[in-house]
């Protein structure tokens, strides 16, 4: 059994290798370059491909995939909208993804976004690269002291909650689908209204449903405590970036925490230095020492990355097998 | 009944008015200048001092105080090492210290420390100041994986070991003087060499005792994991800073956090920008990317200072009463 696994970083070696060693009879041949038209050729005689990219997977690429006698592909990551799924399904392809490989590494980087926020890190950060060791006046904050309201209660609001628990923070809470152990609990609250007054941060665990987009926009912005902290390692379109800027500006919001943006396609995981930066309103965020910014790093643990190679291997052996996939993903 | 306080700063004075409003009969002068044998004077007609300050209270002082009519005299601290002990003794002084005023304030800043090493945060951070905005290869690691090494169980060490449970790390810990629930649940190893061999991260949370001095040295590094993490928010000198430098430079360490240094006196709680740096070690291990070295400010947190101004000034009301203080020092 052969597979053609596209586009491994470095990274991921460790985790592909381990895989190889505990899978003696599959032959992994591993690819640096992206699936493309032209690249599809190298999996001519193998079994499978497994793929990771932003790029699409166009028809012309499927198309040279199933020339080279492939129709099945194990995506290592959950998107699959720049699939040409009308093509997949002409084609006969089999797809799979990996829908959940690490809530942890999400609600961890959520709550570490929360910490340096409360601690003023960045102002201190500053403050020491230029070797000023005062630590008065820039006076932190106890995530204990907090009132911390997690909108959406899924498998990664779900984990951020019980971090909290452990720091003895008080939680309040709003999803549509309530779980029954949180609401035993009672840490719902009845409406978004609610929790964005009650909460002194408010963290972002949604998907960006037509429902959610700008759920964070003046309106909900006015509802909000004096002073609130805005964390979102969720979907960048549930903010209004320039709502959020003029509540910055303003102090009503006190900081935020931001891994996601709008309009990070294109901007984030690329090297801006020395070039000329595309987004102004981006600058203008990540020039603040009271807002974090990070690149949508929030999934990327040594865990997730091993999850998401182990799983997208172990479908793709399912599907050369004939077996039912794990993530079978509904083409169209 | 009037108190005298000594160098109030800026971010006590939100406490400081909360504390007199709650006290109407308490007259509270405020003093921003430290207690000095010149500035004791203003003292006279008080009932009693509430003080802070890094700087001696010496012989000189006391007497200036006593001849102001004062014997009462509150830290709003825990130390009492810059106290002359004798000569406080022979003027019939009363003093009283701030012994605990907040673990969660060292506990919290200990476990943001091991987020921001797991998460190689002074990495991404210097990567995003040039607006390189690219998420590899700093590929993070989750607290949830790691095995925490505390050592020390006492007030502080016990609220580290909750948070840690939130967040599903597994905990292992060492003290001569065992907790009965910590017991109860297992997590006490039999010997710190135990401990090192297992953890993946070292917490510290143990006193300056003559037997703890350099505890983390040569020899008990190479007792540890290759690769791993030590944070210190206790003490300076539990830690040969030597040694960890060596085992920095051959990548034994892979990190360190560090809110307390061993020649931290004189150094930390100034501002060196522009100026000589005084200390080449401390500035070697500034500059590491992998090192993150916070100036002493893990105590820093308004409930922290809340509580270091109200118990201070409860405790000296308590004096001018002739009440039996809360906290009273023993002179000797």
């Amino acid at each position: 059994m052969k597979i053609v696994s596209y586009s491994i970083r470095e990274d991921e070696m460790p985790a592909l290798k381990n895989w190889e060693k505990a899978h003696p009879d599959v032959e992994v041949q591993v690819e640096s370059e992206l699936l493309t038209p032209e690249s599809a050729a190298k999996a001519q005689g193998a079994d499978g491909v497994v793929v990771y990219q932003q790029k699409p997977y166009t028809r012309e690429t499927l198309q040279a995939l199933h020339d080279a006698g492939i129709n099945k592909m194990s995506l290592r990551n959950v998107g699959t909208d720049n699939i040409d799924m009308d093509a997949a399904k002409e084609l006969g392809f089999q797809i799979t993804n990996v829908p959940v490989y690490s809530p942890n590494a999400i609600a961890e980087h959520t709550i570490w976004l929360m910490g340096r926020l409360l601690r003023r890190e960045p102002e201190y950060t500053a403050k020491i690269a230029k070797r000023d060791l005062r630590w008065a006046p820039e006076i932190g904050r106890e995530m204990r002291m907090q009132t911390v309201g997690v909108v959406g209660t899924g498998h990664i609001g779900r984990v951020v909650i019980d971090i909290l628990k452990g720091f003895g923070a008080k939680v309040v809470c709003y999803d549509v689908y309530q779980n029954d152990q949180l609401k035993a609990e009672g840490l719902y609250v009845d409406s978004l209204e609610e929790l964005y007054q009650q909460a002194d941060i408010i963290t972002l665990h949604v998907p960006s449903l037509k429902e959610n987009i700008h759920m964070i926009n003046d309106d909900t912005i006015a509802q909000m405590k004096d002073g609130v902290i805005i964390v979102n390692a969720a979907r960048g379109d549930l903010i209004d970036t320039d709502a959020l800027i003029r509540g910055l500006d303003s102090g009503k919001i006190k900081a935020a925490g931001l891994d996601v943006y709008e309009k990070e396609v294109g901007v984030f995981n690329e090297d801006w230095e020395g070039k000329q930066f595309p987004d102004e309103r981006l600058d203008n965020l990540l020039n603040r020492k009271n807002v974090i910014v990070t690149p949508h790093t929030a999934f990327y643990t040594e865990t997730a990355v091993k999850n998401m190679v182990e799983i997208s291997h172990n479908c793709n052996v399912q599907l050369i097998k004939g077996e039912k996939a794990d993530n079978t993903v509904e083409l169209g």
